[in-house]
């Protein structure tokens, strides 16, 4: 594996699941593999779960990890090519890329969209840059249109807690009084997507009017603007606020209750509630839920950590072969 | 040990102290302790000696060490239940104090008291949520009102330091240009009057009017407003200055002088000068007796290590019991 | 070795650069030198590279790294001794360094010059004190008037690159839109006249009038301000922009076109481009050039890593003669 940014780049969604959870259960049994490899952390925005988890996952495999916040510790960076560089932006991404591919034998990068201008942000022009020059693999620990390790760890955390062969998920669009990217929801979508296909899941998104996702994440979802009908017989519901992906970076005012609490969840099949965190109380997901027995926002958190190490383990590993 | 947050997390002062010295004396013996074992330092506010020497302790130990700003790496922290968070706070702390339970074996936590409502403070609200949801042994790393790690440092350092079996301390007063926090001098006191229990010191508090402690944390300490009479016999002088608990957070003006200069070090039984640093020179503390050879702030923060290592051990081993 | 700072403070430039060569050629064989030492990293300025290659250098040599910056992490430190600190510095030099001391083996410290005050930036004062006051060793991550970490990655990139026995390398100062340190120029020049003393190469320096170097990093360099004479058979060029000594700080507006495009280029007996980054694209050095096949910035940036690991070597082996 030299990239780990969509569901692309993963053949079999169960394998790696399965590969993931072994690594649960014996997290230390390879520090040899990752002994004198470095892990860079590139941070563009800030992270709690992203930086501990994957910095959790590189020690169990014996890697050294070193991170950069490059708007605390760092500089602004140039994306653009062609321009004299005479204002703010102290280094282009093509230096920088390369000089971090110089010092670590794998790099991770978090970075925001702007939601300013969707062509801009759809095109990952920064991720793409950042790949191509930095000459090592690379993770995403979240972009502008996708956080695949969140993606990853849900579909373990799914696998994980099934009661039956193959669970109803939802994804439900949840209010919030932000203008929040569409790189989580698209992800999920995505990654929920490829599971159907596997058979491991049937996938249902529901959100109100104009907050329907890019269909380049969402083929085979069944798409749904009913909240109280979304979530019969589910078993999962996954919590998540986005903006419009329509009128890019909007918030359309939406009448409706779209807040899951304990009456919204008697309407489903007793679902384990999901959220990647952070999560804004009783205004996205309602506290009694979060506190009450459905609730796998925590064990969904943790499991980050086993995401992350499969991911580079497989990373790794593919440094191994080209030795 | 499951928590350190106050002198009643441990039995006995003069054991802790022991086996403190031991670990000084043979600093990396107990590597395999913290093995596969992940710290989590997580400070709400700025730190320099606790940080480095906590680290320190725990790489000590074998332990990895994951560093966490809250204000510069993450996101402000809603501490209120039953709030709609639709305001500036991001994440609730049982939110974030969960997940951090989920990847760190023991956390550390610092957070500052505002000083505002004395009430609020003292109930150390934070601290105890934080305790309640991580899940996993928490020291302080200081907190609203109280230092524990500087206090059993300061122990260990008197103790080191010491030429007669019960040495005299004074606990005293000095000024500032800003209000300060109780939490150092609580904290000092209270693991004084506890030293005093067990025979090991004569423990007496210094301070002009309108600056006694909480009586929670002076129970059997002489205290008196005359700088000069509590020097007399002094073995040692600890030098800290605080603002008032009665009319909480307030500075009151001080006309006669609280400064240890040359000439109040005179009075004393050529008492060995501590502090807990930072100092401001020549406004706290004479920069005479500073450089002096009386001074023993720059062991004293040596010492950091070992209070910080002793209670790693022991947590660490707490966690091995429970295995 | 004890102090890491100038090129006074190694006895031979085609010595160290051989270890260091060695070093990169084995990375990790040295990693039981270092064990239970601690390196801390001191930074009062921003940092990429240095932090980065100076952090690797000491986990190849097995040590830990605390990395400490100052104006995020920490407070502010007074300098200046007899000051009553009734102001905003929250510790004192003396302090904080022999703290830190207590906590590391081995401190690197970063500190640029203030480009107010020639004779303050100058005089090294912080740096001196730092030194002075830690009491272990000091490796210097760029100091006021020096960057001996880049100047000796210059001289093994020289060495790894050179072609000819004795190369011609022209230090060529650059376009810029703020006022720059001298710290990087006035250290490649120490280093460059010492190598030539040791016949490793032929050295120029190239600048517009007014921007000539203190002499006294500059004895036995010839000196032009006609930038295409100067390239004529120039073997390395090292691009760099610098503010004006003589007038402290000052920029005069430059008329010529001192910018290294691939018509400069043409100047040069093929030279191999050089430059310490961060680099202003087409303002400081063409994009042609950097993108082009004599650009060596990257790989310049890559030798970071084993200039710092030599010195980290030395500096653990002088600890070993030392017990």
């Amino acid at each position: 594996m030299k990239k780990f940014f969509s569901v692309k780049d993963v053949a079999s969604v169960s394998e790696i699941v399965k590969e993931a959870m072994e690594l649960k259960a014996n997290p230390n049994t390879l520090e040899s593999l990752g002994k004198y490899k470095t892990l860079g952390l590139v941070f563009l925005n800030p992270s709690l779960r992203t930086r501990l988890s994957t910095q959790k996952a590189a020690m169990n495999l014996g890697m050294n990890v070193m991170v950069m916040n490059m708007d605390k510790d760092g500089w602004a960076l140039e994306t653009q090519d062609g321009v004299v560089m005479n204002g703010t932006t102290v280094e282009h991404i093509r230096e920088a890329a390369a000089v971090m591919g110089e010092y670590c034998d794998i790099l991770g990068l978090r970075s925001f969209p702007k939601l300013k201008n969707r062509d801009e942000d759809y095109s990952e022009d920064l991720f793409n840059k950042f790949i191509e020059y930095c000459g090592v693999p690379v993770v995403s620990l979240e972009s502008a249109t996708r956080h695949p390790l969140q993606s990853l760890t849900d579909i373990i955390t799914i696998t994980e807690y099934k009661v039956t062969e193959k669970p109803k998920v939802v994804l439900a669009w949840a209010p919030h009084v932000k203008a929040l990217p569409q790189a989580v929801p698209n992800s999920f979508s995505e990654w929920m997507c490829q599971a159907q296909v596997e058979g491991l899941v049937d996938f249902t998104i529901a959100h109100p009017e104009g907050y329907q996702l890019s269909e380049e994440f969402t083929e085979g979802a069944k798409i749904s603007n009913d909240l109280d009908q979304s979530l019969k017989n589910a078993d999962f519901v996954y919590v998540k606020n986005w903006s419009s992906y329509e009128e890019y970076g909007e918030v359309y005012p939406v009448i409706e209750n779209w807040l899951i609490d304990n009456e919204k969840l008697a309407l489903t099949n007793n679902a384990k509630v999901m959220h990647c965190l952070p999560v804004r109380r009783d205004l996205e997901l309602s506290a009694e839920v979060l506190d009450g027995p459905n609730s796998l926002v925590i064990k969904e958190a943790g499991n980050r950590v086993w995401a992350a190490q499969v991911v580079l383990k497989r990373m790794l590993e593919s440094l191994e072969k080209n030795k």
